[in-house]
């Protein structure tokens, strides 16, 4: 089977670490084993968000006065860089035997994706609302609520085209683990003389991801979290983790637009293009969700919603 | 031809510039035509320095004091993602036809190299001297003279191994044009248990290409930089500009330990183990340098020392 794995942030970054290389090797350390335990049996092709790192090079790059400020572009191709190194180094460390490659990822947005117009995306650390107010004045970011406080947005454009993809198609039929699309992939836009450009934007890794699993023509497809499901009324009372369910009857409920919406949109996209396996769920399950029996899967055969412990409705 | 290219750090920022992205771009937009004449006609595979950009990178994670500054291999980890993106892009502008990937590439070095206890490197801006002394001490830098002022240094440890080797050889086999070894690869041991770990350290890129041709068995080799051939007597009365030389002949002539010097060895290490031709010179002149009419080259077939405008000695 070809599998595609996108890490949620809380792969690299627990919820309230430090954002310090230390603590992302830690943390990819675990991720690696159960990214291994796939790779032992399928193809594999990993893709991870970028939002707390992004935030961290632009902070960095803000503070030191000496240089002008460093462009979006520039530094998610860092982040591709950084997080990249540390995945293919600890998972290397569990396959030894393995060829690894870590690609530079390049996506194609449209240059009028309204997404310009209405920044949405959150990057950085979690800010008080005074905090959240002297940045946006001082550095002229976009800001917006996020759980307990403020954080930074930025344009989150609709991915379109993986630049890189007949080089990635390549590797994995060789047999090559490739780590690529890191951050949702730089974004890109084509100008009319047809020559390409970075933009100052960060594309939703899960959007990302989708497509990669599509132009990939995965079997499967699994974004994993710090969540062990999707769960249906998620905080409120009665609320199931649901199990199995169809495009279809998944896309009539709603779910938040900043967490898991996003993930059931590009899961579902996935799922009617390709006909393949979708996977929602925690990191350590994540062999188990492939085979089933954790987490929720999304697939054209599945018969309505299915929820954990309880019988197909 | 199979021909390795290792850009000096004037393909990406001329001397004296301020180290931002768009000057970065403007520079490697035209370093993108000199290379894609080389790619129309002959297997490509990039490397390229990273002294000034992983030392900004170091300056702007000590600057933003809310999180503790990166280590160095990570640090170029995030170079390998800045730099390569920027090749890519502009070469891919030049070459819209072709296939490029950009490889994130460790290379081991020995924990007992003794670099480690000698840093020599430089990396970053050039400060004044009070300036060196007062970073020295609240950072914990080395220092040392460069040219007119002082720079930060850090340890250059010899490269033995390219982990990623057997990903470029199936990629340029495939015609992928492979930019890899950024910033002389990221320094990297192995431990006793066999596991590979990021140090703190920069491996000298020239030293690093020639490596990487010599594991590709490349037919030929060139060090680009911002001057036009080697010189003898580089700056004294006399100084005649080294077209034609043999590994052995030039071997036997001095030159400045800070730049020429290893790219010297560098070439004659790769001439001597490949059989190949190696070309030392300026960005511009890359195809005329690989057709033997501009820069220095040095190869095994060569008699002797031959200068720019005499006939060989």
């Amino acid at each position: 089977m070809r599998v595609v794995v996108a890490l949620g942030g809380n792969a690299l970054l627990r919820r309230g670490q430090a954002l310090t290389a230390a603590n992302q090797r830690a943390n990819v350390r675990v991720a690696a084993g159960a990214l291994a335990e796939i790779a032992r049996k399928h193809d594999l092709i990993i893709s991870h968000g970028n939002g707390p790192q992004v935030g961290l090079l632009a902070l960095q790059s803000a503070a030191f006065k000496n240089v002008e400020d460093y462009p979006l572009d520039v530094l998610g191709a860092e982040t591709e860089g950084m997080i990249g190194y540390i995945i293919e180094q600890e998972l290397a460390n569990e396959l030894p035997d393995s060829d690894i490659a870590t690609l530079l990822t390049q996506i194609e947005v449209a240059a009028n994706d309204p997404a310009f117009q209405a920044p949405s995306k959150p990057i950085g650390p979690l800010y008080t609302k005074s905090e959240a107010e002297r940045l946006a004045a001082t550095h002229g970011w976009a800001v917006a609520p996020d759980g307990s406080g403020y954080r930074r947005v930025v344009p989150s454009p609709r991915p379109r085209r993986i630049f890189e993809i007949s080089v990635i198609e390549l590797l994995v039929n060789k047999g090559v683990i490739v780590i690529c699309a890191g951050g949702g992939g730089i974004p890109v836009v084509v100008r009319e003389d047809g020559s390409m450009i970075g933009v100052e934007a960060v594309v939703d890794k899960d959007r990302a991801s989708a497509l990669l699993a599509c132009e990939l023509k995965a079997d499967a497809f699994l974004m994993l979290t710090d969540v062990a499901a999707v769960w249906d009324r998620w905080g409120e009372p009665g609320a199931r983790a649901i199990h199995h369910a169809a495009p279809g009857a998944i896309r009539a409920m709603s779910f938040d637009p900043g967490s898991m919406a996003p993930k059931v949109e590009a899961a579902c996209n996935f799922a009617e293009a390709i006909g393949g396996i979708v996977g929602i769920g925690a990191l350590n399950d994540a062999a188990a969700i492939l085979r089933g029996e954790a987490g929720t899967t999304i697939a054209i055969g599945a018969e309505g919603i299915s929820f954990h412990g309880t019988e197909p409705t």
